[in-house]
């Protein structure tokens, strides 16, 4: 019963086919083999972006900041979520590689508004020199709280950002969750919807330890390979990591594991909800669930053997304690369904 | 015929096995599944050094700045060869991370020398807040041109670093290579030696992009975690990197790899040897040989499929160009004795 | 009627002739000279503090960074006010100098509260090394916006970040209004209040440009100087700095304006109370006034050449407007009353 | 008898006098004072560039790495010559604003040569993202060792840069000492024979502490101004740097006073050059003598108080020791043949 995080479950057979396959004599490094070559060539043709510039690193965080400074200046200010994964999860990276500074912005249901971003842009950038100027804006789809933005919600937000000229960019760490809860095209979710760059996870979706970064603005493409590089993230044996995402965008696989992880999700959900002692934080749209949950009744599911995190408020009296659940690909019907059976006894007191 | 680099080569096929065994369910993220633990005290225990600090990353250039960032203040300057990785293939990746320079000191047979640290230690720190402060030494082990250190030119070197108060770093993308060479213990090269913190390389040795670092002085392991998060260099699902480095130490795995590297480099230099219009230009004690060849058996060569870097110095109207073989674990005696029947065919002209 | 700023007045006669006497032959550069020497020695004794480090800088922003970044590590986050100069008017110097982030703390007049702080504090660092660290306080004396800290306000924000092992930077480019306020001691002020270290402002009460940094944990002295000669702040003549802040400190002169700065503002701001179209939007307790007016007022006082900012929120469709008048050490009672008169012609319309 | 510095001597009374007059009421802040405004136009008129950016800063330092950070990307590496102030005397601050490294070359007479510096381009930018890109050149005029370019020299070393596509960057710290001694124009010294950006020095030749940038290019102005603010160096109270520099620049006194300096220097130069116990290392063309003297001869100097800095190379048994001697605008032909005489007297032993 593994609902700690969606990046402890373990990788795809198939990937890991893929990774035999690709360990076959010599190859040219860091990036010039034909399998990244192709997987390039997948990944624009997934998102129709012919133009694209398409890299893959090793991590999420690597991902984010690689991007972001590619689009930002030292003395910009990066519009964010206060919730986002860069300003809370990462340790200063995004400081450390783009020299600026995050602006944070209240969420609605872990999604920023355009009328959140409008009040925060128009509060930068009015200084002269004195302030930050006015950066890049960063959404986070599927977002830390596993809601979802409608695509008319993410044309909002590019929009309101381009009436300020700023570029976007999506952390889609868990991009192929949200993009099967919407049921769009990737196309739709990133540069139809006004998206200039995404990181596009695989890590939390089945892979090693693997990301896309998709720029739709191919200028920024030098730079970010200079970037890349001078951060230590240009892996020389580049067939490994493509091999990996190859298998993932083949046949749809990185789609089925989002569904399959949205499922489970769905299914805890609806269980949960028919508990009288949960009580659901966020809309569940994709493979995260925060709960409220009587203390005891965690007591009783951690007895149990059941493993995720639980968060308690400083000096929180309470008797309840805020719980996340995240199903990975590999969550099956059944351990939802075991699970839901130890959260079902009836709290304590 | 693939003497390009040691990153263009295979994994091992007991790495890849390894890597199988361990994608089985669910294990915590961020190293502190129980392969990363285990192979934290296996590498304690290779290097009998039951204090250092263990970690694993993606990259050796990674693996080389996290390690010097955490032994060097940004006023401070950096002492290595001028022909080291840091300085010529990172991309600024050390000033990046350390906000320090590097000072470079010239090579004898790539190796820095006493003599040589010492008047550049004592060029530096000698003019207050005006220059930079005296910071760590690195070395390469085995060095970028193939030569290794002996043990007693280490320890003069660390000697020479400790009389001014300064640290020693070892740059170790081929440590296996340069350990092969002397048959010594992994302890006597590093701390026995003087060594506080080394790279400890396996991507270059058979695995897909693993390296380990290695601190003898434990003190500064909590910076080096913070500044590893910081760079977006702590891998979510740790235990893919730590099962590569287990199956690598299992049974001498990596020395074999190793020895096997060397041996098929020695058989090259030794047929290189026999040929009058070869110059080797570095004693050939590792897994990477230097020659001066003339250009047209550069063109036989790469005719008939040989695949290796040649370098021409710019404006050089020579009628030769020097070439970089490196040897990797999977190269076989076959290989190497075809190559040198392509080479030994008389130059034209 | 200048009201814009403090940096808009003239630098007191004193300090002029001080220059002039400085300038007479050679003297040793980059602070030693027997002026910097002799005014690091007035300003220990001041603030009644021997072992203090004291140095001097010629912007308030270099003076607020340097001395934060010499108590702050990369991966750290600063607490600060969200209406700090630190946050609002540095152009990311902060985090340049630091590498950190700063978390924004929200203020009741202007000051936060050691419940803000502690909330603020208790927030971070819980995440291990996915978020950042907790580093130093920093609170601003007096305010941006015209209010003081009381003692007590003081001692209790710096009891709660020491009781999380946190530090406290003063950011005192008003410093002389806030203890002209008080009427305490500096030291009152500082180290027995729990402050570690200072930015002493000269350059907003009277000097061309000139701020000292008091360090009251000597062991940051060195680390300072040489991020001082990093950020290329140490300034080659340092007499002509150290001659105008021996003026200031000689006879209370520092003092004295800063309470005819205080007194000014006093003035104004009894005035604007008695005129119910203005509304005071803080207490006024130093030489800083925010006050709500109405827009035809504005317009009458510009066209009377009143020189001053006004702010709109943005899209603001309001009838008034809100002003910052700011009072320096030459300001006199009679300005301030013709700028009274300007401001009585009732509102139109 | 002080020979120490440049930075040690007196402000001139024209300078101090243009103080006490720019010193009337009020001001606008941050340059935008009309004796700011007066002065940038003096110095495009100066200069015969009016499209020219103009920008005043306190240090030799914040000029040039402000200056050099608007040319320069974080993975460029930037030329200059092996005894540059950038890399001896700067402490990392360029490595700090620009991210960059610099690559350093040995010069002739102090002097970089266009042979010197093709070379040292042809090695970087070769090895795509694994090596710093070519970033722009820095010379220096006139340079540490007080020799001076010839315009025929700067010329050729701008377009051995332009011919790589590089920029030209001139540390003119004694920009003033190097024109007096050519004789041309400031045009002619600068963008006229290629020069892009200048750091053009005053206080070393008679100011308290004020430097101007020039950049040609005014495309880069408004990032300067940013990484000016970012750095801390933007001066609230800038008419005073300005009005330094506009007395400077009025009526020749910048270049009455560098060839004061100058001709101070060429007389101490002629009275050594008739010792046979002095070598003189450069050809003194500007306001720094380095010579080599018995150590004997520096012990009767400096019994007879005068001041100046020798240096030992580490280790050195040599009889004699290397000494600069600068001498500043108010240095006295008198001063120097009392020194020249205390030098003068025979070597003892």
């Amino acid at each position: 019963m593994h609902f700690a995080s969606d990046n402890t479950g373990p990788v795809h057979p198939k990937v890991m086919e893929a990774l035999f396959r690709a360990n076959d004599g010599h190859a040219p490094g860091y990036g010039a083999d034909p399998i990244t070559l192709a997987v390039q060539e997948q990944v624009r043709a997934i998102f129709e972006a012919p133009q694209a510039a398409v890299y893959l690193v090793g991590t999420g965080t690597a991902a984010n900041v690689l991007t972001l400074a590619s689009m930002t200046r030292p003395w910009d200010t990066i519009f964010c979520a206060d919730i986002s994964h860069l300003h809370e999860d990462e340790c200063n990276a995004p400081e450390f590689y783009t020299g600026a500074k995050l602006t944070l912005i209240a969420t609605e249901n872990a999604r920023i508004t355009p009328q959140g971003l409008r009040k925060a842009v128009l509060k930068e950038g009015t200084r002269g020199v004195h302030g930050p100027q006015r950066g890049p804006v960063s959404i986070t789809q599927a977002t830390e709280k596993g809601t979802v933005y409608a695509l008319a919600e993410i044309a909002a937000l590019t929009a309101e950002a381009r009436s300020h000229g700023l570029k976007t960019h999506m952390d889609g760490a868990r991009f192929s969750n949200g993009l099967a809860h919407l049921g769009c095209s990737a196309a739709d979710m990133t540069w139809r919807a006004g998206i200039d760059a995404l990181s596009f996870g695989g890590t939390k979706n089945g892979l090693m330890g693997v990301e896309a970064v998709v720029i739709f603005d191919s200028s920024l493409a030098w730079e970010f390979e200079l970037r890349r590089k001078r951060g230590g993230h240009l892996t020389s044996k580049g067939r490994y990591l493509a091999a990996q995402m190859q298998a993932y965008l083949t046949d749809d696989l990185w789609l089925d594991m989002a569904r399959s992880a949205n499922e489970a999700t769905a299914r805890l959900a609806a269980g949960l909800g028919r508990l009288p002692w949960v009580e659901l934080l966020y809309p569940p749209q994709a493979n995260i669930i925060f709960a409220r949950i009587p203390r005891s009744v965690h007591e009783q599911a951690q007895a149990a053997g059941a493993v995720y995190y639980t968060w308690d408020e400083p000096g929180d009296a309470d008797e309840t304690a805020v719980a996340r659940f995240v199903c990975d690909w590999s969550m099956t019907a059944g351990t939802v369904d075991a699970f839901l059976a130890v959260l079902s006894a009836p709290p304590k007191g």
